[in-house]
């Protein structure tokens, strides 16, 4: 069908200039967000998140401000998570935000690792002071100063400790939905901050076994979620030891490829063995009546995930949402001139909105949102492609004549528009939905296979992570990808890959790599590139978040 | 029907014991809870809390550990307030856990009132101290201290000033759910802990008379909720000058009798005027293109709202929930001697969950909990007695052949169970919960309108909360209940009461009395108790917690 002549084509977005910058290897095409990802990757990144008012920073030091269209990604991964935990067996609980100085000292690594960088709470009161303002009391300081949870090992094994007393109370399966802060000097939006939110499951075993194969378990959980919700595909496997969370036997992660190539840590599985079982006292009296230490796991994802999203997906017009997390399915703005088309136009729109979110999609009921605001199309359109709404539908009075829609998808260029029968987009919008979720995992599995490299030696290692005069390996900080290589174990490999190429190794893939054209590589078994040693498989070098 | 003989009436709770007390009012009678609620108010509270399994305080001085079953009941609260929230058109969204000091002390009256009692963050990082343990790094200290959140009004507010610059960015509407802290020395659990969990609603306005008809919007949703959702009637309406918010030009509660016939504030809705805006710069261009500030609310509720609950429905075998936000409605016991049975039990049982978690109530499936541990028929059916599940089936061979279900329903006695076929009970299920429901309410409301006053002089108000010799006035600390009385406003009569009765001015009612007895009583003019000025109307004095 041809396109009705009130759909103009959008000018592109005002606020887009053309690409000034010399170092620039694209050519210069407007786009709505500037700089491009090809142009600088890093600054991309934060104007998309500020196109798409998903956070922004504020006035105290590393907190970010979640805005409504961020928190409402957040809320549907919140929901999708909280199901599958649910279905898994766990059940949700809430501890204290506050850890005595003296639980984080218990656990040795863990000190090592958490206790370093944290907010401290030294007093209970403020007073008025001297130049008139507030002061914390002196008569009120805290005789024990408590930590802003980091992480919640050791107050929950606290509360483990007293709630298992027999193999009866096991397994203990919980988790917490809570914020927590790493005091971080350096920070971007959704990827590093001092407060973020996450989830954190915390689980005792009877076994090491059942607490490995919940540790496995749980793994498997994030990578079906990151790729079935997010269209990200990830590979999961354990951490080298050096990588490992302060205080656990193994750990094991999802590592996503983002844009620029690097690693993006998605979430963390650990089984950490009896280490914080005895360090609180988690102990349980055996069917043998013998007295033993619990088997504990934790793990967790957090608000980072949306950064992960935001890199998987965006392009250079902004945010390109999975359809599964998006907040509205579909966006539909009303086009008309003057009074006399508006209440004809609305007319349609809204039963059409009824009838859409009538059909359902994975389960739940589309959602649709109609933007009525009375400011310039050009704009509101713009507006929606930068937010990364899946589908927009433009309806104005010659559509409502004809009984069609104007539909656009965000998977599609912003200028590609198309007519269609409006019962036949109401029929099959669930479809279309799936197709486009299908769409972008693929899409994003593709650009992490043609990124990875199997390499060979240790020079090749050099040469592909080598950085180049201008920054990164291409000029603007852009990684060569990952790298798959044998390694035997040897730490001061490992080290000096760190020190040198400021690369690490990622993890030891087990799974998310089957349909990759690389995938037989993986599970090769060949000589370690720095000793020579037999390594069984090969693993993932990559820079990373 | 006949009781099948496999039900044997189950003994009771062993874990109870006869009142013993010389105080106790009530005959001896073997209870689930000791001591009872005549015996010993407060401590049955904590035990019924306990003894749910619902919460438990924690190593942190009056931070409380959120239980699974707890924790449950608060996410049925919050997805129906979510729900609610979302239908008046808010957005979520998430904003820092620390204020700046500074931020604090923008708004005068919000200093007096909330800069005190609060968790002072001053340092950044711990450091290995002289004696081996950690300390607060002296070269981490904060320039400019942080408090832990104890409400968003000013670094929400600080947001709300970006953000909004025209008309056309009001209303702007939004609300937060988060952990805040405000430091307690005297804590118990639910109704008053220094760290609690809460939704604050934040909103911007044009107008006042919209700010006004928002704050007047929420405490319905708030009154409708406890009404509907938590079958616990409130009385609500405007607080008196003292009584307000810090910084609030009004201040809107609902206020519940809980069963000592004490009040519990269990929502609040403020109209701040202009106050915050001009605090925190809420500016915005008028239509006309003058500048203005912004008029702004707030509003409220928190874990407290979990106490309420309890105080309000449970007995002395322990919680009663309401079926609304019961995490489990139905509990399922099997019930058989040895393994040749179990199979044939088990089996019945499986079919039997799957069929009434296909019924509906209120728009969501009907959940059903199979508790097939193995341990004391007797004791598990306590547990789940004392956990408020509002139905228990107990299921043996018996009831398997002949295609019934032994029901008990924990608004009546423990001991009254009655058989009733399979098929019926499935398909009347939600009209039993509904009743249930109801049932619920009613009672609460009888209950308050039964220990509700008019009083009509100053002495019968001083006689109506006067303090036995034995501790309160029924010598257990058990309140006259709710007096409505005249008072015209005077600040110092307000200030004899707190001070002599420890009794307040909860609010001056509105709505929530339109079915009680005395209902034409509160809206009837009259002269002041205490200064013989004419009143308009009555206002309720209560205890309260």
């Amino acid at each position: 069908m041809a396109k009705p002549e009130n759909h103009k084509q959008a000018p592109r977005d005002p606020n887009a200039r053309g690409s000034g910058s010399p170092a620039a290897s694209a050519p210069a095409v407007k786009t709505a967000i500037t700089p491009t990802r090809a142009e600088d990757y890093a600054e991309w990144y934060q104007q998309v998140v500020r196109a798409a008012d998903l956070a922004e920073t504020s006035p105290v030091r590393g907190c970010m401000v979640i805005k409504p269209w961020g928190y409402a990604i957040w809320e549907n991964i919140q929901r999708a998570l909280d199901r599958m935990f649910k279905d898994t067996g766990h059940k949700n609980a809430y501890f204290p935000l506050f850890i005595p100085k003296s639980f984080l000292e218990k656990e040795a690594q863990h000190v090592e690792g958490f206790a370093k960088e944290c907010a401290v709470v030294t007093h209970h009161r403020l007073i008025a002071g001297p130049g008139g303002g507030l002061i914390p009391d002196p008569n009120a300081k805290l005789e024990e100063p408590l930590i802003v949870r980091p992480t919640s090992e050791t107050i929950i094994g606290a509360a483990f400790a007293s709630w298992v007393q027999s193999y009866r109370d096991l397994p203990l399966l919980i988790n917490q939905w809570a914020n927590v802060v790493r005091w971080e000097m350096r920070t971007r939006l959704f990827l590093r901050t001092s407060e973020f939110l996450w989830q954190e499951g915390h689980t005792a075993h009877a076994t090491a076994d059942e607490a490995r194969a919940e540790t496995a378990q749980m793994l498997r959980v994030y990578a079906t979620f990151a790729e079935q919700f997010m269209a990200m595909p990830v590979l999961s496997g354990p951490k080298t030891a050096g990588e490992r969370f302060p205080g656990a036997v193994d750990t094991y992660a999802i590592e996503a490829m983002m844009q620029d190539r690097k690693a993006l840590q998605a979430g963390t599985s650990h089984f950490l063995g009896q280490n914080f079982s005895r360090a609180s006292g988690i102990k349980f009296q055996t069917k043998e009546e013998t007295e033993e230490h619990a088997w504990t796991t934790s793990w967790g994802v957090s608000t980072r995930l949306i950064g992960g999203l935001v890199m998987t997906h965006s392009d250079d017009d902004g945010l390109i949402l999975p359809p599964r997390l998006a907040p509205a399915h579909i966006v539909i703005l009303p086009v008309f001139r003057g009074d006399d088309t508006k209440a004809k136009v609305m007319e349609y729109i809204d039963s059409l909105a009824r009838e859409l979110r009538a059909q359902r999609y994975e389960g739940l009921p589309v959602e649709v949102e109609v933007d009525a605001r009375d400011i310039r199309g050009g704009d509101k359109q713009w507006e929606w492609v930068k937010k990364g709404a899946p589908i927009r539908l433009e309806i104005g009075p010659r559509d409502v004549d004809g009984s069609v829609v104007m539909v656009a998808r965000r998977d599609r260029s912003p200028k590609d528009k198309a007519s269609m029968p409006r019962a036949e987009f109401v029929a099959t919008v669930p479809a279309i939905l799936a197709e486009m979720q299908a769409g972008m995992l693929a899409k994003a599995r593709k650009y992490r296979d043609d990124n990875t490299r199997v390499v060979a030696s240790k020079e090749e290692l050099f040469a592909f992570f080598a950085p180049s005069a201008k920054g990164g390996e291409d000029g603007n900080d852009i990684s060569g990808g990952f790298a798959l290589a044998h390694w035997a174990g040897d730490p001061a490999a490992e080290a000096e890959v760190k020190e040198k190429l400021k690369v690490t190794i990622r993890c030891i893939p087990q799974a998310g790599f089957e349909s990759a054209p690389w995938a037989a590589s993986v599970t090769e078994p060949g000589p370690c590139l720095f000793t020579g040693e037999p390594a069984p498989q090969r693993v993932v070098f990559a820079k990373s978040y």
